[in-house]
């Protein structure tokens, strides 16, 4: 199996097969979004389902449903480049391993940063947690994808690496926009992600 | 590996094994399953376990179980579907993975419904919103396999298209009804899932 | 493989292979052990931990601990037991995945049982509720465990059949005089299930 | 496949492939991570969202955080822990099934202990617990590790079990320590742990 080409034989430092760091991080961002929707809250005491009283309560509902919306598509972009990522690894090494872990945390955050964002609608605070969260994120993405490709340390040979770097850099830059954005002053800041999938269109994904 | 068949060597556009896609979409389903229960909650304040009052508690769950049932098999049979279409499948790819990933959305949303409809039993706007989240769950799964076999796109040589064609547009047909009945003022129009195991008796899966 | 011994080249109804029913097992079963800690509750208000108190707390937290100890290896017991079966099979069907859903139903509710157990200590009904939930998830092993087994259905030829078919009763049986002891009005009937090792003992697996 | 070296074809009792033991523990592992998060509470009543609001918001919340951090990495460092180990590994048997499920005990009381010491900041009885947690679940892995190695029973030939045998007592040793100096009266005694990174990097890992 190619997974095993970890220099076993060859006397050097062991390196590790992809599966079972595929199968946490699978499970985790399963979890995570799995979890977000516990943000949505079932609303009480609709006592009067009235036309206008249920019209109410979905307006209510909508800005948690939209961060809700937006932490899903986020996680699953975050996941399919992952999924592509490792497609192109040969094996991984504990430093990539811990790369990893410290990226999970930041996926196992997500779902209460959405739930604060969800409490406190509106207010910049929030907004800014959300943000540093998914730029933690994707900076621990991009570092991944870096140390892995360095000097096509862990990739297959003819992997693509100058789109991948490319393609790791769009959510951080967003998040440090709409970081700015809040920053300024301006409420809903979180509406710069709606840029990632038009900008990803630039950049179609590499080999 | 047959899944490796991914035009990697024909210089065509790669596509993506199925493992991964798998595990993440069988992660999804068993957290949402595994949620439902938390839609039953531990009633409070037995302090006088007569037989009348254990049975009025078991009573005033019922509509609870009968929903969490009823999500938990409806859910099931989507597994088993999903399950039977990737047998089909030579690979994935980038557009099949993002229609699972909506898909996967719709799964992540039944705790949700299924808690709304426990806490409103009997009340029509909490049916129609189970019964619309389980049309969007249907259509995506219908959009997928539509996708997946248009010009046997992604399945193997050999896969009977119809009888699955048939067979993905009995959820949907079944939400319409069931919102139409909701609509007309029927209280129990989630009763109609119950059809789905009649009808799909008439259609039997195809290889 | 020898998982894909379905059929499927000699016209018959074709088999499934037998790794996505163990990803949703193993799934769901992770997640319902892991969400039995769910029902010990953070103790409020320990606001002079003095020995006594704390004391106290702990005390008061036994019967919960019990419980929650009992279901984690109990459903740690029926997960090996499913390991060892799946590892017996040569595929599964429609059949034996419907069985394995229904099984995995009386899975997600046993954290139900556990919470309800664990806030109505010695309370009878919630004793019985809880042997219930354990009966019908052994009902559903020993079904599954049959039909997998008749005519060799779906085992390795050299399967030891016998043996299986007495292992899979054990918990059947406890289940049933647990709950006769708790209509005899005895406060800890659960307690038979630490019969349970002791019998097994006298019935060691078979190939 | 070498998963199947279990003696079946030589009459000796059979082993179990390693592969479903990875999902189970893989599966709990990620959702005992995952679930850690519920330990961070959204706080409540921010009204008057102000600099010193926020502020004294985000310090109120730092020892929760803290906690979460710790507890994450140290599961995150078992796991890795898990999967070296398993590398190492030939084939599984029933004893070594059942300290990792007892270990993953262990593993599922995490979240709630952090939940303890994070609604308990600074009180010693949380700390404790904390710790005999963390003390439990690391000898559950030194015993894990020292039944696959005695005789080399489970390992593959050429492993390096002196060096394993060093680094499963590292967390026991650090958790013996927190527990003296929690009893001896010291309040951040968790703080122990953060020697972890420092005593491995004099026990690199061995082949």
């Amino acid at each position: 199996m190619e997974q095993r080409d970890d220099g076993r034989e060859t006397g050097a430092p062991p390196g590790f097969p992809k599966n079972r760091m595929e199968a946490l991080t699978d499970g985790i961002f399963a979890i995570a979004m799995t979890l977000l929707v516990l943000s949505l809250d079932v609303p009480a005491g609709i006592h009067d389902p009235s036309g206008a009283t249920v019209t109410a309560m979905l307006a209510s509902q909508l800005p948690a449903f939209y961060h809700y919306l937006l932490a899903f598509f986020i996680l699953a972009s975050f996941w399919i480049v992952h999924h592509v990522q490792a497609e192109r690894l040969r094996h991984t090494d504990r430093t990539f391993l811990w790369i990893n872990i410290v990226m999970l945390l930041f996926v196992t955050l997500v779902p209460f940063s959405v739930s604060l964002i969800g409490d406190y609608p509106g207010r910049i605070f929030a907004a800014i947690v959300f943000e540093v969260n998914l730029l933690g994120l994707g900076l621990l993405f991009a570092a991944q994808w870096r140390y892995a490709t360095h000097n096509r340390r862990l990739v297959h040979p003819g992997t693509d690496i100058r789109r991948g770097n490319q393609r790791v850099m769009v959510v951080p830059a967003v998040s440090v926009i709409a970081i700015l954005l809040a920053l300024a002053g301006w409420t809903w800041s979180t509406a710069a992600y709606a840029l990632i999938p038009l900008v990803m269109r630039f950049l179609p994904p590499g080999r």
